[in-house]
């Protein structure tokens, strides 16, 4: 079977988009479920195909993940560009945050890709790009309104996104409540938001219970905890 | 071979001791560096024996992390106390903050133990309990002495782990850089620092190159970069 690098790619044979899509769903729905971590191998079982079935169609995982989340990027992407057309750079740089923070509490691959660069060829790349260019120009704008605080910079973006990935990813079912505070406390440390109270704290044992995380992994041979 | 749940257990023979202790510090850094998220397949291999060897002596990944990063947990929890002993409540909780993200930088695994929890009796589980609650007196009183902002709750201290752990795991090469400005940022959001510049921020180029995670992870066989 001949290489095909593109889903649109002309002459595509409707079987092999079709068994192309069936893989990307498998690797999006592990990937969101578990973030990017997930392996080559564990998405291959989830297609019901093998590996190397899989890396016939993705060579890498950077292909796969590039792919998966292209139109997501692209999305993403969107919201920036339209932030940028906004009156207000201060509340449009915001809304912005909330809604991205919104995107990685509903996708934990997503959280991950949006602080994941590819090569420059890549069309998600471009997208990243694209994105970046609108915030960058973004955080000028809202600095000159003096709604950003002035040593806030572009790359501090992937910071803040970092950092809610991380309550995103290691949070479990506290992570929502966690994820509320941490959106006010940063957005409140930037300058975006006035000083106020936060939403309310998930108790201590939520807390406890959703942060026993190795538990479900325990072997079904495991003996009881001594 | 007898099942030998204690490393100290009377009767353990020498070498036996000292396979367990082999597999420990094989766990200790694959935890170190990739986090917790290692599979005990890949420890063992990195420890040169079988996953049922390995499964002999810690019958889940839960048991072996326990025990791996006891010591590490319980060194934690005498921070805690002697921060509880200091005279100034809010120096001594920003003092200590810094101290465990400081950890955090350093073993990727320890940063995801700390918002971990693990089942009562196990001894890693008591001395974070012990840690807990010398936090949650420590936040009392630094909110008595005005150094804290009084809707920060001990739950938090799990949020702002989590975040700094997002940081430290996902950041690369610029990690450090992203940690040095998350802790200022944090710190001053919650009023255990006053409000001051940043430390310098990593440059575009250098967190391109250092978000670039998945293209380590490219097969040998792949095809170059489209």
């Amino acid at each position: 079977m001949p290489d095909t690098p593109r889903s649109s790619a002309p002459g595509l044979r409707a079987d092999a988009a079709r068994n192309r899509e069936l893989l990307l769903t498998a690797a999006r729905e592990a990937f969101a479920e578990h973030g990017l971590d997930v392996s080559m191998r564990q998405i291959a079982a989830r297609a019901s195909v093998s590996e190397p079935t899989l890396r016939r169609r993705f060579a890498s995982k950077e292909d796969l993940v590039a792919e998966a989340f292209e139109d997501k990027i692209a999305q993403y992407a969107d919201l920036a560009l339209n932030a940028l057309d906004q009156h207000d750079a201060g509340t449009a740089l915001r809304q912005f945050l909330l809604q991205v923070m919104e995107m990685q509490l509903v996708d934990r691959g997503f959280a991950d890709v949006l602080t994941t660069t590819f090569p420059p060829t890549m069309a998600s790349e471009q997208h990243r790009r694209r994105s970046y260019q609108a915030v960058e120009r973004l955080i000028a704008q809202a600095k000159d309104d003096g709604a950003l605080r002035p040593d806030f910079v572009a790359e501090d973006l992937v910071m803040v996104l970092l950092a809610h990935a991380g309550v995103v990813a290691g949070g479990g079912h506290a992570a929502k409540a966690f994820s509320a505070r941490l959106q006010v406390l940063l957005l409140q440390a930037i300058g975006l938001e006035p000083v106020g109270e936060l939403p309310a704290a998930p108790s201590a044992g939520r807390v406890y219970h959703a942060l026993m995380k190795l538990h479900d992994q325990m072997s079904t041979t495991s003996k009881p905890a001594r």
